[in-house]
């Protein structure tokens, strides 16, 4: 059996105590395991604050950009292996590991390019030059620095290629030493770019915690970073225990929207079908950023669940490894418990559209085996009555379709329902109607995707995170904030005015 | 005895139960008492969330920064009447109550301008549109928009006035309603302003809690803020209980480095003096921002040490309504115990320079009343060593000298030993000097002052905090940021990323 060592203070370090397995979703077989501790954290930490430290700080933003590059360049060259991973551990589909995989190349190459603009720079400016005393001698200049401490990253099970990818690019151009610690569930991809990342980065820049945290946080000091993605509760736990700054990314209950003026068989119609039934399906509905509720004008209601029943209906559940199954399990047996938990309490409030509470006989797999949960969409005529549709987010392959008369303010209502989003979607080719809905729903969400006939060959869809734009949420979806170009750099650094004589300023901020 | 009210859900509520007194520190005579508690704060909440946002929600930012004018017209207007209850209250010397209610007056003044300047946009753009897909067609763009929630402002005892207009006038201008709980010991002149303020606000605006915090947190959710400036035990609590965005401005061992350029008869080294004898002094040591830990060459320490008895020597400590008087008395019996014991455990890591634990015998005051210690100059020989030096602040008339060999970088280790400030501050003419400070200690200050002779005729000191650059310092102090011009609305605002056809994004924006 397969034992994943961590990377940490330089060396690899198997750890001892007892063993966790990793798991394959599909079979139930165990494929890895990890030591469920025993490592040396606060050599760990030592290790970044002082080697991770200097060495980042011996180069500029542009060689730190190039670190970056090369990390990309790593993941796509091990595309294929990394792929064959990801089914195993993840229960992915190709599609859906490429989706994760691609997903950090591309991350790491954007902020590689941002890093090459940023140039040799040692402080970033922030704002215009101010006169702050009674001539333009006595000047103000904001700058942002890095922050003199460890990044210390928690990543979820569901993306653990661009989990740990995205978060590591912000903080290596920012300058900040990583300690990451994946989701243990799904370690395996993490592990294996630990290993390809290892020989590319300096000592001490990147360590990787595999398995449990187990004493992680005690080390995190105040001018440290943790940056968590994962469920309200942990979340919750980091709050009271971490004093550092802390992102957080939890749950969300994302809506899509469509608008009043749009014909289902328009091309505006024709992206809400695909991108609905793309985040029911998409990694077995294990996306943050997955539509749960869709609100539709009442008098397409019928139209609406009877295509989006059509589209699910003929997706293939089974064996991810098979190029005819297009869903393949949950993560875990722990996922799968929750999921069928909290489909349990939906359908409680809820009618059944297609899937019923999702029981499904997969493709190719041995009888009984494997954390499998087939599509489910339900609805209700009560969009903002039904306290369960906006309380719990359902981590899985679901959602609940609910009508309206179509109004725009009403619409933004829905949204601001669930108490915060990482993003949401309307779906519209009606400017005022557009801009009404931006205006009340915009606070609610990190990001709103505006479908319209003019993008719709080229959208991405909701449910995909670009790195050029922030992700992230208030409210329940945590209230942190990441990537969005140098937007993600501000979370590892320190924002300081300088004041003094203006010509000094201004020497120092062009050095 | 005058009973304070607090002003909640649109009218004057003297709460009920125990009565908490207010004393005049000079005399330790009660002056006013306010209620324990009583108050209907759910119904404060549901005042802002409804009638505040609404009220609000139909303004532009111009408009919400003409707000801002009215009440910092209304601040300068009432000035004797506010510097008369600050000298009763909070024992301040006339010169004292002046930086607070004009410190209030001129950042108010400050958002007023920005409001103007932001003009009647309802979204607020973030960076440039951003093309995300193939074409320009599928573009981004950033938006910060005001949360929909309620902002919290808990206030420190030291600054009754400037706290709660620099709070009060960023969130207004970002349109949060807000409910401000001044420092129960002082609240003399907020309550005040909180009576000139009242008619100039549309309803559910400003609310304004006089008196103990009671169950005020427990109506916060997840989309309000709270901005908190104050002791780090009660930030502690904070962090723990508040799962809403949370700005903390906290302790912070501020420090001064004269570098080793600077004769002390030269125009530099005179400004190094006097900003290190006025921030021992001014408020009796009571700022935020003042200078605690000051760093010397070893080769001036002794005409350093000089220069600075002589000029604390001069000052008169005693009644603070008297024209003679300099220094007034701490502002409550609490803080005066506390500051006795922060003395007491600095007196036994250091020698005394001058005023020895602050024993004074204060002009004008009845024999054995008041909260009275004189300035307190210390000394050290082992800069990095003195533990106690970079521990704990003592919030009084109190600071300590230490000498270093002139290296810049060894001076930036000394401002980093204060795990985070939100100012310190460098004396120096030698512009390469000042380049390797910045490098190395801007990680660790929310604002570093910069002192030179081309400034010095025109410079405000380290401690006088300004509206346009930002307020706030990592690690120990909090890690918040406030004020900054726009930058300060940002807590109050959420950032959203629309994503969608380039010309409906382009038009929302514009509008």
């Amino acid at each position: 059996m397969q034992l994943l060592a961590s990377y940490l203070a330089g060396s690899w370090s198997n750890g001892s105590g007892a063993k966790v397995p990793l798991v394959n979703p599909t079979t139930e077989e165990v494929i890895a395991e990890v030591a469920n501790g025993g490592h040396d954290l606060a050599a760990a930490f030592r290790f970044a604050r002082e080697a991770g430290w200097y060495e980042l700080g011996q180069m500029t933003f542009a060689q730190r950009g190039a670190l970056c590059g090369a990390l990309a360049k790593a993941v796509s060259a091990a595309r294929e292996e990394l792929i064959t991973l990801a089914i195993a551990n993840a229960g992915n589909t190709r599609s859906d590991a490429k989706f994760d995989i691609d997903g950090a190349a591309v991350t790491l190459s954007h902020y590689a390019e941002l890093g090459a603009k940023l140039g040799d720079a040692k402080l970033l400016g922030d704002g215009e030059p101010l006169q702050v005393g009674r001539t333009a001698r006595m000047g103000g200049q904001h700058v942002w620095t890095r922050r003199h401490g460890v990044a210390v990253h928690i990543n979820a099970f569901n993306f653990p290629a661009w989990g740990l990818g995205e978060k590591l690019a912000c903080a290596l151009v920012a300058g900040m030493p990583v300690i990451a610690k994946p989701a243990t569930a799904t370690a395996l991809v993490a592990h294996r770019l630990a290993q390809l990342f290892e020989p590319l980065l300096p000592k001490g820049v990147l360590q990787v915690l595999i398995g449990p945290a187990g004493p992680l946080l005690d080390e995190v000091r105040a001018n440290d970073v943790v940056a968590f993605t994962g469920g309200s509760a942990t979340a919750a736990m980091l709050r009271s225990k971490v004093s550092a700054r802390l992102n957080i990314e939890a749950d969300s209950l994302n809506a899509a929207v469509l608008g009043p003026d749009v014909e289902l068989a328009s091309e505006t119609g024709g992206l809400f079908v695909a991108d609905v039934a793309r985040d029911i399906t998409q990694k077995t509905g294990q996306k943050c950023t997955a539509i749960r509720r869709v609100l539709v004008p009442a008098g397409r209601f019928d139209e609406v669940c009877a295509a989006l029943k059509d589209r699910i209906a003929g997706i293939a559940v089974g064996d991810p490894s098979r190029d005819d199954v297009r869903m393949g399990p949950l993560a875990t047996a722990q996922q799968l418990a929750d999921v069928r938990a909290g489909i349990a309490r939906l359908a409680a409030a809820t009618d059944s559209v297609y899937g019923g509470t999702g029981e499904i006989a997969p493709v190719g797999v041995p009888a009984g085996k494997g954390y499998f949960v087939g599509p489910v969409l339900r609805s209700t005529s009560d969009p903002m009555g039904c306290a369960e549709l906006h309380s719990h987010e359902v981590f899985g392959p679901v959602a609940t379709v609910a009508p309206y008369e179509g109004d725009a303010a009403f619409a933004a209502d829905f949204v601001a329902r669930g108490e915060g989003c990482l993003v949401s979607s309307a779906y519209s080719d009606d400017r005022d109607w557009v801009a009404g809905f931006v205006t009340s729903a915009a606070p609610w969400a990190g990001r709103l995707y505006l479908g319209s006939a003019k993008m719709a060959a080229q959208s991405p869809g909701p449910g995909t995170v670009l790195p050029s734009l922030v992700h992230g949420g208030p409210g329940r979806a945590g209230g942190g904030e990441e990537l969005g170009g140098e937007r993600g750099l501000r979370f590892y650094m320190q924002r300081c005015a300088l004041e003094g004589d203006a010509s000094v300023l201004k020497s120092l901020t062009q050095s």
